[in-house]
């Protein structure tokens, strides 16, 4: 479908993700996608005709990224909040990939009963980082809901996600460092043996201010620990691998998706 | 007391610590202190007064170490093996620490009920690394008991440091990445919030294959991911803060403990 046919909200623009001609409506007043989806996308190790379920969708560029980046055969993206799905579902239309790709409004917490316990391969979540009881919050902000646990709790990602999956079935999630204790404590009450885990860096020396980690459904314990991704090296410039992940090659180090 | 009236068995060599003067008796057959006790006593955060427990002393570095580096005012050393504790104790007399370092023989599954639960402000612990089951180990070995959870497991030693320390009190370990999932879940369970984690990388763009965790005993949960160390810079020399941590300066390169 072209952008003409697609309705646009007059705070939305059309952002050109630089990858395979795909394109994401944003609210140009509220959450933007980051670097941290991308990362995500590209850490799930994800296989030829998986069932992904993304918690938490947003505007839906997970689920477009890895139908782009992935033969996952079906990415269902759960978004509680009414005018986001709906901006993601646009999305999905803009792209024409609505036969892989469902954008279901509602609340995750609900998941198991709508879509039944056991039922895909693959959880991804990029989930709001803050904790509740961290300042003043304005329950009713698109923004804040992205970014504090205002409508769902790590607790309940971990634990839908857990449910979600099939033994044997993996689970990816990006968060900050400042979580990692909780994260570790409630994969593994979970069921979801922490199987792999990076750390992202800004540049190299600096504190790691993102994590990936992935956790096996009923795995036994074996932490694999990644080498560390710096985003930017001594020169100030992206790093090759940052690079190689936004699908940007030297020649043509101005392609790919932008990072913000 | 001087080397002369200190009595070695024919496999063990005095080694200088070049710290303070500080000086060790290791057996050249079994296993000798590396970077790991060297870094985890730089690491914790011991003031004027603490009263510190090391949870399996082996030869006694660590006490030695603090006893030069710190204005602790009582440090004991446990050890289950008795050759292993009577040449550390020879070591605590071959530098006079006798007033502030006792070495103590014996099983540190029974240290709360010889010493009592609440007693110390840190505990330390440099403990084996590895787990139970992983291959062919001789349970009469060593170096075996030193690298191996033989006699004691990681959650022992977790859950004996936390009945060791006093409420607010410090547990400071020194462990490999793999074992991170369990560490974390271990510290949590048994009221030891992790509140610092450092990875150590042996250069930079490697994989950390140390950690440094500090937990605080009956503590709220908030981590603060430290910056990494590296031990090697680009140069491969060892980099400014490894040399700061032993000792050396830029001038006196050569100087102080060796890093194994």
């Amino acid at each position: 479908m072209s952008e003409k046919d697609i309705l646009l909200k007059e705070w939305e623009r059309i952002d050109d993700l630089q990858y395979k001609g795909l394109r994401i409506i944003q609210d140009t007043r509220g959450f933007c996608f980051g670097i941290d989806a991308v990362l995500l996308v590209n850490f799930a190790d994800i296989k030829k005709g998986n069932k992904v379920i993304d918690l938490g969708t947003g505007t839906g560029v997970i689920p477009i990224l890895i139908a782009g980046k992935t033969d996952a055969s079906q990415i269902i993206g759960i978004e509680i909040q009414t005018d986001m799905a709906e901006m993601a579902q646009r999305s999905i239309v803009l792209n024409n990939l609505e036969k892989r790709v469902q954008i279901v409004e509602g609340d995750l917490r609900n998941c198991v009963d709508v879509f039944g316990a056991g039922i895909c391969d693959i959880v991804v979540s990029n989930p709001p980082y803050m904790n509740q009881g961290g300042g003043l919050i304005n329950p009713y902000d698109a923004k804040a809901i992205s970014r504090h646990e205002i409508q769902c709790t790590l607790e309940d990602v971990v634990s839908v996600g857990s449910k979600l999956l099939k033994n044997g079935g993996k689970f990816n999630m990006v968060h900050r460092p400042e979580r990692l204790v909780d994260i570790i404590w409630l994969m593994r009450n979970y069921r979801l043996e922490p199987k792999r885990l990076r750390f992202v860096h800004p540049s190299i020396g600096k504190r790691a201010n993102l994590i990936l980690i992935e956790g096996l459904k009923n795995g036994k314990p074996q932490l694999k620990m990644m080498k560390p991704l710096y985003v930017y090296g001594d020169n100030g410039k992206y790093t090759d691998e940052i690079n190689k992940i936004y699908g940007r090659d030297e020649k043509n180090a101005e392609c790919g998706l932008q990072i913000k």
